[in-house]
């Protein structure tokens, strides 16, 4: 109830982004906390967690998982290293556009910038294009920034369609991506100190929980650490292994289960893993996205 | 025995690998075949397979997980869409060492270039050496090529020692990486008619085995899925999950597991795994690298 009531003052949440202003995260961190988001860019994952934890920032909204790409490993490791609640999450399509100046057309493109994981999602048109050159470039919102400001009609980049309207360019080809099916998952972030008034202000939607833990190098191990919640019927959504630094051919799982820390039964579960796993750290529970 | 006869008659094992040559590839297949080896560079991973899977090589040496970095991705998704077999494993331990022009000394560099994750493995000898600009190249190897052919005494690159040794560069600082435990575990892979004499050539030494399931999208099936192993006492050495390309949140499971797939417990266990999971892929068995 304190968090409810401090979420009604918090009428904006700055939320710290990776990348240029029009990046798919920025569209994201809108979509997820509408009107209440104040997007700020930051360069890189790592200056992005530490504005939050240095309390620059409200929150942070870090990718975490592409459906076709796979999971972002960076993100995890950052979660680990900085002491973080994840709060809320969202699933957002990714559609690539083909972005040049005002006036451009495909047929007078010679050059083409954007994010390799973009470019390499954009394959077959590009192959059907062989006459332009493709180049990687550290971002897709940042690529739309640095083709407008050249001022050449004969260069584009690859990103979503917010890039465009941040920047003045102009969609010559837009959903130019391979495969529809699309998505990247994201966490909002945020300290222990903000976490229920930044909860209050995401959709109520059913909960989801993700822990970290770690089990001895012995047969069996996981098998008794996954117990603990199929025994108990709690669905586990995700799971995902990520080396342990110093340790080599040792492994963190990353799990994401069905339900809230708090309910009785998973409150159990976790209980019961802490007695047969070597350490367990949740966390956090959030509003599930849709 | 058939397969040590002909392996026998096999005195040259030409491995695909990618990168330049002198890359931590290379000296991985020559570790694990000697003399046998005769390792062909390609530009990509993707190149890499297709030769095997065309008979072009004999086998093919791709990087699957370091200890640092985590999985490569791009390789488990390869292995999945070509039908090669795992035929041996090996562990190298990687050393970066900075490799300049002959009689180059650190004090005289302004530039190095590398891999970006060769790059980061090595942020605190860089950050110790702020006069010289970092700059992100395809490949470690490589980039001792460019910069032994372009001539300039103030340029270096970040590689294996080998690397110094094809192009003629000097090492101006080693073992330059952040952790020392840093290790990259690679795959050879080959086609189902060469295995037993590529096998046959490799050190006998126990055996591990390498599949790839899916289970549907219900509490406790994971749980399920490994027990079959667990409950045999079988050896879960690493589980990893892949997303499914076109049904978003959904996911492959690659174990290892200790053991052979023809002994019987793991042979029983595998076919117990069939039941109960969507679809079951061995990849192949094969001796365990120390």
């Amino acid at each position: 109830l304190d968090g409810i009531l401090e979420a009604e003052t918090m009428e904006k949440i700055t939320v710290a982004f990776q990348g240029e202003p029009g990046a798919f995260s920025e569209d994201a961190a809108r979509k997820l906390l509408g009107e209440r988001a104040e997007p700020v860019p930051y360069r890189s994952f790592d200056e992005m967690f530490q504005a939050v934890t240095k309390l620059e920032a409200d929150a942070a909204l870090a990718p975490i998982e592409n459906t076709l790409a796979g999971s972002i490993h960076q993100n995890y490791d950052l979660m680990m290293a900085h002491n973080l609640t994840i709060v809320g999450e969202e699933k957002l399509r990714i559609v690539h556009n083909l972005i040049g100046l005002p006036g451009a057309d495909l047929a007078g493109l010679r050059r083409v910038y954007s994010h390799p994981v973009a470019l390499a999602q954009c394959c077959r048109f590009l192959g059907s294009n062989p006459q332009i050159q493709v180049e990687s470039a550290y971002d897709t919102a940042g690529s739309v920034k640095m083709i407008v400001e050249a001022g050449l009609p004969d260069q584009a980049a690859i990103a979503g369609r917010s890039a465009a309207e941040v920047y003045g360019g102009s969609v010559i080809a837009e959903g130019i991506e391979d495969n529809v099916k699309n998505f990247t998952r994201f966490f909002l972030l945020t300290t222990e100190e903000r976490a229920a008034a930044i909860i209050a202000a995401t959709p109520q939607t059913p909960r989801k929980t993700s822990i970290v833990f770690r089990v001895a190098n012995t047969p069996g191990s996981l098998f008794r650490a996954i117990g603990a919640f199929a025994m108990r019927d709690v669905d586990l959504l995700k799971i995902e292994s990520r080396p342990i630094e110093g340790r080599p051919w040792e492994y963190s799982f990353y799990v994401d289960l069905d339900g809230d820390c708090q309910d009785p039964k998973l409150d159990r579960a976790i209980a019961h893993l802490r007695e047969t796993a070597e350490s367990v750290r949740v966390l956090g529970s959030y509003p599930s996205a849709t």
